[in-house]
């Protein structure tokens, strides 16, 4: 048995970066900017007056000081003419300052008789002028990896980058298998339960950016699996869930060992999640995760979220942990690093009394994992715990 | 002029809870559950092993104890007979319990030879039987609202809930409003602009659970805005950037009261973001935002992300402020409230010097708004301030 960071560096070996597709800048949210890209024009693209007021030239701004409105500009609308001493422009937010202007007097420091203005407040020494390429200039650069954030896609528009090259999203082929299994919906015999696992990986694989198929059930037979196996091709991350331990019924490596895996490794040193089995398949990544709901779920946070951000372009983390305070005392650990199913609110963090990996109730209520070292001593209320946020 | 917290207040005021629809469990995940939701099975369905081993009962359970094989029960297909003194029926993780056994001695405490098995270790008191119902009951209540994260996907696809009810996706339709902008894509003329407000207002709130419409530009005429308002029909809350504010081309105001704006307020006493107008309009709330394109970003964070929260029925926010030390000192603040564009790493946060309104490429690189209250003093390198993460 490996520990969970040697797990962890094994499963990123199996898995590379994708190719990089282009998506119109309005779906680029939430992607991972595969290439940098590069601003092809100035923004503003020429100075602008960052106010409503009148555009002047700055020798002549003084209180009491007048001048004749010779136009107007607004934004879109640029004032073709210059403004010459003792002249103004009229002019609102955004408009491109007219040429022979180089201050703003805003409106609320004007009293205005027909054509002409008079500065009645004393101008403060701020001009009110946003120079062209303030915000970015040609060449200006957004550097990739990067997952775009809302302000990102608002920066690539006004950059004009209407296609923004993102890397592809990796596919993830999810397969539930057991005989015991049936999809929600249908309705299950007295000793049938449904397949809950492959929904939860789905929704958590899917939010980090991830293509997911969910394939049918895989019952427990080589005929099945191999069905199975057969329609995740084109996959770049395979994931069964059960039927990897080594069960009389446990046909997973068999079955992917015969389609060809290289196992990477088989078990960690973990609670809950140990028979872990990995390799490549093929083009793709092979991971058989344990079949209880919790085991399943927990792996997929250890494991395949940073497999998927990895194929992204991304760090693959997972991010350091955070620390609490112990709300009751806990006894000691064994021999497997534990990752315990805690809620934390508030800087403490109360660990729930049953982590059988069964309990999908107890996980759905935890907002941490609680990372116990192997043979970690009992602690006391109050000690501090590290935890990973889920 | 209103405060932040009294503009938030009013804003919340304007929207209401959606009505509840159903979705498939598979694509409810991100969703806000919208009415409790009870199990109608009970998880596991049958007292099921945990682990793979022999099913015996507990009484005869001791180092040497020897018994006879009488079948197998495997998850999915149940042992259709009953357990004797001095048998054990072979068992897999998730199968039933055979009628007469408690108890799973695990397969690597036994030496089989045909038939026969023998426990060769002494084996602990943990029976490795998990309850009829040890997850859940029927009856088991998850309560909304509540956004629904993996783990809840995954435990109502458990509980065998396939339709989902969740709260409707709130519909915001999105006006940029200015004669100067194009869209991405387009080719603009020297005195244009690339509208990118509403794009990353786009990200924002369908990241948040919102159904976003983006509609035509509206040019700086009363009969474009009519349009585009006419285009806004059917939607919760209808946005505009930009021609809110009192040039003689802030036509936004005017158009909408002739629709039949019913205002709310107008300004708040905050930067960046002061000349928002907010009511009530027809069936839907109307948001008036500043076009600065860093404005509209803050106040999408401050007014919108809120506002979408509430009308999905989840606690409006938005989440208390975090805490960090100045990394460079700053000067002290005006009137006005203040939300500083920052950068926040290890605990120690950067304010950006340039905080114009205008600066996408500053907002980009922040990840905090640093929380200035009106008229706070000027504040050392290493002192505390609040911020929001962005």
């Amino acid at each position: 048995m490996i520990t969970v960071d040697e797990a962890r560096a094994r499963l990123l070996q199996l898995v590379t970066r994708g190719p990089v597709e282009k998506v119109p800048v309005a779906q680029a949210a939430g992607r991972v900017l595969g290439a940098d890209v590069t601003a092809t024009r100035d923004q503003p693209p020429f100075a602008a007056s960052s106010m409503d007021g009148y555009a002047v030239h700055s020798d002549e701004v003084e209180r009491h000081a007048m001048f004749k409105i010779i136009g107007e500009a607004a934004a879109g609308k640029r004032f073709s003419g210059s403004v010459q001493p003792g002249q103004a422009v009229r002019i609102f937010t955004g408009a491109p300052m007219p040429a022979g202007a180089d201050f703003v007097v805003i409106q609320e420091d004007v009293s205005r008789k027909g054509d002409v203005i008079t500065i009645t407040e004393t101008p403060g020494t701020k001009s009110n002028v946003r120079p062209a390429g303030v915000d970015f200039t040609v060449g200006t650069k957004l550097s990739a990896p990067r997952l775009l954030m809302p302000a990102d896609i608002a920066l690539l528009a006004a950059m004009n980058i209407a296609q923004v090259p993102v890397t592809r999203k990796p596919v993830v082929a999810l397969i539930a298998t057991g005989d015991e299994l049936v999809m929600p919906g249908e309705d299950p015999g007295p000793e049938q339960i449904i397949a809950s696992n492959t929904f939860g990986l789905r929704a958590m694989l899917q939010a980090d950016g991830a293509e997911v198929r969910m394939l049918p059930i895989a019952r427990d037979t080589e005929a099945s699996l191999r069905t199975a196996f057969g329609l995740a091709a084109g996959a770049d991350l395979v994931v069964t869930v059960g039927g990897a331990s080594v069960g009389d019924h446990d046909l997973v490596a068999p079955v992917a060992e015969a389609l060809g895996l290289e196992r990477s490794f088989y078990k960690i040193r973990m609670r809950p999640g140990k028979p872990l089995m990995a390799g490549r398949m093929g083009d793709a990544a092979m991971v058989g995760l344990p079949g209880n709901p919790v085991s399943a779920l927990v792996c997929g946070h250890l494991f395949l979220r940073p497999m998927v951000r990895r194929m992204l372009g991304l760090d693959p983390g997972p991010p350091p942990p955070k620390n609490a305070a112990l709300a009751a005392p806990i006894g000691g650990n064994g021999a497997r690093e534990h990752y315990m199913r805690a809620h934390v609110q508030d800087g403490r963090i109360t660990i729930f009394d049953n982590q059988d990996s069964s309990l999908l109730s107890v996980l759905a209520a935890s907002n941490a994992l609680v990372v116990r070292p192997p043979d970690d001593p009992a602690r006391a209320a109050g000690d501090m715990v590290s935890y990973l946020a889920i």
